[in-house]
């Protein structure tokens, strides 16, 4: 009897600069995304089209250090040969880092139990030329205090519709966000802002960081987030936080 | 008796990300260079051409934390300002970020008595995203004993002939090399080489950690260095190391 041809469920876990893509997902025109850019090598690589899952889809000018994808591969090529392999295929600006076999049931967006972003501000007298693509240069006075008592009334199981893009897609946004912390990086004149939870929604962390801002510049309270949270109003919250800024860091399974 | 109108000597600090520029140095053509977009900055401010001299010429592709120019200005803008003033015409991969009065005798290059570029290499096992424009991805094995050695083989009075381009300008090539220093910092998989002196050639630095990269991998001996200083030709050494791990870390007067 002929042995099955199971297709392999692989896992890969990826880096890339966002700034020149329109975000993570394939999109209608010829915007250039890192999915697009991920299959058309994956493509090349096993000579038949491939589609990718990835555990978040960050949008445009966006970055990540471990973003995962999954996909089925048509053939068995091993894993310790498959990053250099794709790599050498991809732009200098995607990069895969590992690559791992999983079991048939593993997704990478379906399977993923946390997932955490960070926020980067520039905070230095004049920007730091080569934090620039990753940062958001804001040298104004912040009360940090008050931000990390607001990061406090938004952690929690709460419906995040408040933290909402105003006209993005419905379904509810019952979210758990485990954590938000602030390090302020005063030596490197950095103040590093992370959300760690189960799901964010489009726009949701940069609405959250405006939000947080707005708290630090003292035009906000830090109760005010709960009244917002209670309102669940879609685009009650923020303004959001530029793209560039905004990195993200772990999935976790 | 009317005051002589004087023009100010005015000494600013930069730093630049120079991957999309043609060097600092204005060429014939369109090229996009540093000294091109400071002047036409300085030109809009003070509404009539200002010619600018810089530290150091750096070339094409090679960054700057603190590079220092100088101009006469036309008329007075109080230092304090004038960074920001200057930044608002500039674009975002240049920023100046000190401006001082100076005695009518500074000249950015002429007074300059020590530079100090720093060369990095990304050694880790995938290159790392936000450091790919900023350093040289390399991640063989070197023997960073050797390296340090060369290094002080290089150090000194010397003749530097070796350590200039093929066909780059002629004049002496007599240097003083105060200090060459490497600092491993395994935890982050930067290498990260100095080079203190009174002056550097055209491709000189990006020579040197050609050399010092090929006693890393075992292919010259320290002791070769001084043969090649010895026999004074030029392209003998290198080959020169990409430039986007080179940058301007300070100059000192």
């Amino acid at each position: 009897m002929q042995r099955e041809k199971i297709p392999v469920n692989i896992c890969l876990k990826i880096s890339y600069d966002g700034t020149g893509f329109a975000g993570f997902q394939m999109q209608a025109g010829s915007l250039l995304t890192v999915q697009g850019v991920l299959e058309k090598a994956l493509g090349r690589l096993y000579k038949q089209p491939v589609r990718v899952a990835a555990a978040g889809r960050t949008d445009a000018g966006v970055h990540a250090l471990e973003q995962v994808v999954s996909y089925r591969a048509p053939f068995d090529i091993p894993v310790d040969r498959l990053p250099r392999a794709i790599n050498s295929l991809l732009p200098a600006e995607v990069v895969v880092w590992r690559a791992e076999e999983k079991p048939e049931e593993f997704h990478a967006r379906f399977c993923a139990v946390k997932k955490i972003y960070s926020y980067t501000l520039d905070r230095g007298p004049f920007p730091q030329i080569m934090k620039r693509r990753y940062t958001w240069y804001y040298p104004y006075d912040l009360n940090i205090r008050a931000m990390a008592e607001g990061g406090n009334r938004l952690a929690g199981r709460h419906d995040f519709s408040a933290f909402r893009a105003g006209g993005s897609s419905t379904g509810s946004a019952v979210r758990n966000l485990y954590r938000v912390s602030i390090d302020d990086r005063a030596e490197s004149c950095l103040l590093i802002l992370k959300f760690e939870g189960d799901g964010f929604m489009y726009k949701m962390v940069r609405l959250m960081v405006g939000s947080l801002i707005r708290i630090g510049r003292g035009k906000l309270e830090p109760a005010d987030l709960e009244e917002a949270l209670a309102g669940r109003q879609p685009g009650a919250a923020g303004p959001a936080a530029p793209p560039q800024g905004l990195c993200l860091e772990k999935v976790e399974y």
